[in-house]
């Protein structure tokens, strides 16, 4: 088959592989039909990590069932499914808790299994035309009959929607509070809309690129421009000194200060800062524990200078981690079916597995307008 | 001043009474400029209950603070205020958990007090032109500068608004999920607007009354009209055999079965049969311990023949009770002036004090389009 | 193998049938250790029910595992482990939120199923020589090192702890309050004590039989004996006329009342009027939807004259249901663990399979002193 | 009347000062029977903050009220009462939520008002023979009868007993769980305790003082001494390399390492590393948001070089805060009441007034076998 492999740093290429099959009765071979570039897929690309040459990437996939092995009872063939980033078994501890982001079982030593992803497990992604999903009665959520139709919006479900809804869920907001969104990218914006279906009485999102910015806007927030002054003022202002109710960081390590210089901890000091005292403040942008390429010793272990003796002494509550998708993609696709989430809106390319090289180029260079591409195998 | 008075059964009348009066240091008096007739009004005018002649009606209530007594630190002369239609005293042990529905201190021997209302402590209504506030730190929603402008939306928040999102709340209703609400009656009708806030991914209301149900349809919801089927087959047919995630139950004690027969274990035999297994089911209808003038024998016990059985075995759950308006009114207060929220939208009728008589009777009637009536003391 | 099954009404044999086997790649088998009569077993023995002749009891279940399928994991031959009486598939919409005792794969058409139980699924019990386990990765809890000592505590995972601790947490108990259980069975006694485990202020136990009051009492709760007068009397004699936080149901549709009558109502308006207003109370003991047998018209029906005004006046809610016993049982093991638990304290007999009939007999009369039975098939 | 205030670094005395007065109609007047010294108290006491010369010491208080304002309706003269330390009007956004450890009204400015505290508000501390209690209906903790017999076990409640037993509810553990507790301390002792009456499987402490360890296993945890290797190893042995499924900070921002050097950010990278993926912290040791006299520059600014990267990519929470000591005090005083607390025990000194000089001094030294200093203005 075709898939998008690694080559080495900013080099993906399509490459004609060995077909995946089914290894375990418990498997699916799934005929992919939709499959997303995800911004982490970048961190890959740029070579800043263990993943090897010759791996397909790939975590956000939609498809078609084409084989099921003989320990699995609920999908059938046929069946058009969209699969969480997360490969989770089901049964260990933590993924009978819901806690799917965090399975004991499917990448051993760690907490944690992901497709086509550095240090989260053997398992390939899905730029290709075909996916083994292991566990695939528990890992694949089977979509409604609109599926054809509304197959760009249910491939978000894979991934950025349900993260941008953890964001939210993890700031502890409820209804009729406010919330400040800091990164405007395609989990920022989605955990903007979550915030507005959750029932925020204002949402602010801050960045600074324009066309992100406008895209907030169109969706019902409010921009909050960083080029214009610091962030962390501005929301005080509007919201007389007191600070949003909520926060969220959709950013991760590679942030940037006002300058535009990379400071690991510029978001999460700006959320202390900017959050009210006994608020919440969720954290879904990736920080990793050892970053050896860093040019600060401290970020080089993984550490941050952090505002602990403020964050303390307001009280404020951090929550952090990798989405559970299967906590919220079933409740999530009722709100696409029954219309009242799109998350297609912020999809800029629509682009043949071909072209899959050129759009990680652009990608990678933030080009104006490539906000968020998706790749038909199929096609 | 003047004031709406009870005069016996179907009697209400317009008469001068003496102005109250600060009597404890933390009281405060308002001059009220609006004030709302509320369903549960008639239950009193209807003659039902203990309520004694000469007291004044009405616990939907705002105004303006002309005067506050020395033991009051927050709330000054000038403010816009709401109140919730509680009376709570703040610090007893059901107060400062949030259940100011239960106060303990200010009905003693019971547990919730309310303005104008039989059995809910000596407190006068405020269908009048001023109403004295207890422990008025606790009791005023001090409201924003937009207080004139959206006056006919903040008013809801004294009673039918925390009232029908409490009914959502106690169904536990999460994002993404269904809900079906009993009732298009004005807080029915809240009901649903606070699930779609709330992230509802479908809401359905029974009801049997063509007005009603239009401004559900109006609002968002799905109308499930009571006079075409039995609701409960209506309801599992929409949801493939399974029934809604939630339910609510917006009438009370007086319910109809669908022939229009009073049967006070209709609705809430409708919603265990219209719920799924493991679903929760909120109660805001007023149901009540003791009704001696009740046809049926179980009724005037305060029991109900009650589908015990199918509730156990489905895995349900039921939360009741009276509105702890203080737990949302000021998050609801954030989403009208954010715009999010205009509770207004239901208001039939604008109308003098000296119309209340009027109003009354047409309301007890449920003459068509008369859905809510708001009163102006100060016009 | 030999197997305890049924003969019909009040007659239980034990047989020889066909070892069960493999069927699906993701079934275990066990060889059972140890396995429990349980109260629930009585229904079907005294022919209530639709169990057929023929079928094996026991849904109370602990042994090693002798085989596994080839698409089982985690599990492997050799391991001590017990099994939650619900079956479970771990991978549907109830599974996957921890709702295992409504699993809507393993009984289609309803929602739960369990071993050697009517109308439960097609499952054969435990009181055997062997027990085919479905979905074993899922189903399986595996045993610590300790297992061999503390089989009889282990055992108590299957079902009378974890639903014991389930009609708590349905209550919604905090810790430092005060919690009435009706029905000091062995589940009642499981309630008394994890309502001390989760750090009950005062724990009452009402009952009528001396064994069952004083086993509740060395537990560390009070005693509260319905032979000296009415139990919800009592209960709001020692709480200041205010009722305790909490009630749980741990006798279900048979209860009797004071008199010895059987009286379905009689538990749940003694739980309204013993508990506070704004009160929780949690229901654990079946109810059915209807029991053509009974001698009451509304009995037969399911349904209750329940104090439904009572109830909703004072706010309280009910949450209702089997347990689904993964929710707790690992979290449960570590109590066992590390000896804060020990609910092997109740366990009155120990007995060959062989004895299972004439145990069913003296468990049934609810002779004195037969409390809990435990059967050794490998013994 | 007498009472211990601030004389400048490392001097107290006690001297003869006016009588408070009520100064506001819902002030009360209380006479201290017991007050206690409070770790807290040591940096106010070492002149590292703004504590004005003269003021008087003490948060920790419980005593009779001799005389209530007009406005107080619940406390009446005569009644025993205790205090939580914070001082809370029960009316502001946060103490409506129950957040009164953040309250809006009392320190203007700021969130969170204190007797006797540093850049807490302007009260007075109880260290003395009387005290004004603000906002007395709401700031009061009335006792029950047997409050003369233990009235050294309700004093407890003042502080330390809601601030260790907060750090384990931030922590969020459930029963069955296991935790490690940072610092055996007067709180890190409350915490354990805490820990075990809410259920916990297993209780680390961690500290290095042969007394406070010895101290942690008498009431039933198991002591972590620091001395004997790194605590985060030694957890990590006895959890099959897993950690704790929680963590409390009971130490704050003078924590020091294993060799005794203060290292502001040693405990929170403990605790990161020593609890599991997905685990809660719980963070209760004060962290000051300036620190000038630090040695460390980024202590200085109040922050810590704090190992993110680790913390986000296992997924954990932090919670923080001063306890919302009301959010806790009643329920606590039941389990008081019913004999299944008895915080008392970690007492070692009861003195007089005159005896305060002395007690700060051995205090503050960490004398061996000074615990906790419990004062008796009245003797």
């Amino acid at each position: 088959m075709k898939a998008v492999i690694y080559n080495g740093p900013r080099d993906v290429r399509v490459a004609t592989i060995d077909d995946p099959r089914i290894e375990k009765p418990t498997d699916a071979l799934v005929r992919l039909t939709t499959t997303n570039i995800c911004g982490s897929d970048l961190h890959m690309y740029e070579g800043r990590t263990s993943f090897a040459k010759g791996r397909v990437f790939g975590h956000e996939n939609l498809g078609e069932v084409i084989e099921v092995g003989p320990g699995v009872d609920r999908v059938k063939k046929g069946d058009m499914v969209v699969m969480p980033f997360n490969v989770a078994c089901g049964f260990c501890e933590n993924c009978e808790k819901g806690l799917t982001g965090f399975c004991l079982t499917c990448n051993p030593g760690s907490a944690g299994a992901a497709y086509g992803f550095a240090d989260m497990g053997p398992y390939q992604g899905g730029q290709a035309e075909f996916l083994r999903v292991p566990y695939a009665d528990f890992n694949c959520l089977v979509l409604p009959e609109d599926a054809g139709e509304k197959e760009e919006d249910y491939v978000m479900l894979s991934d950025i929607l349900p993260t941008g809804w953890h964001a939210v869920e993890l700031s502890g907001l409820e209804p009729g509070e406010s919330v400040a969104i800091y990164g405007a990218g395609p989990v920022g914006l989605m955990a903007a809309q979550s915030a507005l279906i959750k029932g925020a009485a204002e949402v602010l999102v801050v960045d600074e690129h324009d066309d992100r910015l406008e895209l907030a806007e169109t969706l019902g927030a409010v921009a909050i421009d960083k080029r214009k002054g610091d962030p962390v003022q501005q929301i005080l202002d509007r919201t007389d000194g007191r600070g949003t109710d909520r926060g969220c960081e959709c950013v991760g390590y590679q942030c940037c200060d006002r300058h535009g210089r990379e400071a690991s901890n510029y978001t999460m000091n700006c959320l202390v800062g900017s959050t009210k005292a006994t608020g919440g403040i969720g954290v879904v942008g990736v920080f990793i524990p050892k970053d050896p390429g860093a040019p600060d010793k401290l970020q080089q272990e993984g550490k941050l200078a952090f505002d602990f003796g403020s964050f303390w002494f307001k009280g404020q509550t951090i929550k952090t981690g990798q989405c559970n998708v299967k906590a919220y993609n079933r409740r999530l696709a009722n709100l696409i079916q029954t219309g009242r989430l799109s998350p297609s809106r912020i999809i800029s390319h629509r682009l043949k597995l071909d072209q899959a090289p050129d759009a990680y180029k652009h990608f990678d260079a933030r080009d104006q307008g490539w906000t968020k591409v998706v790749l038909k195998p199929a096609a």
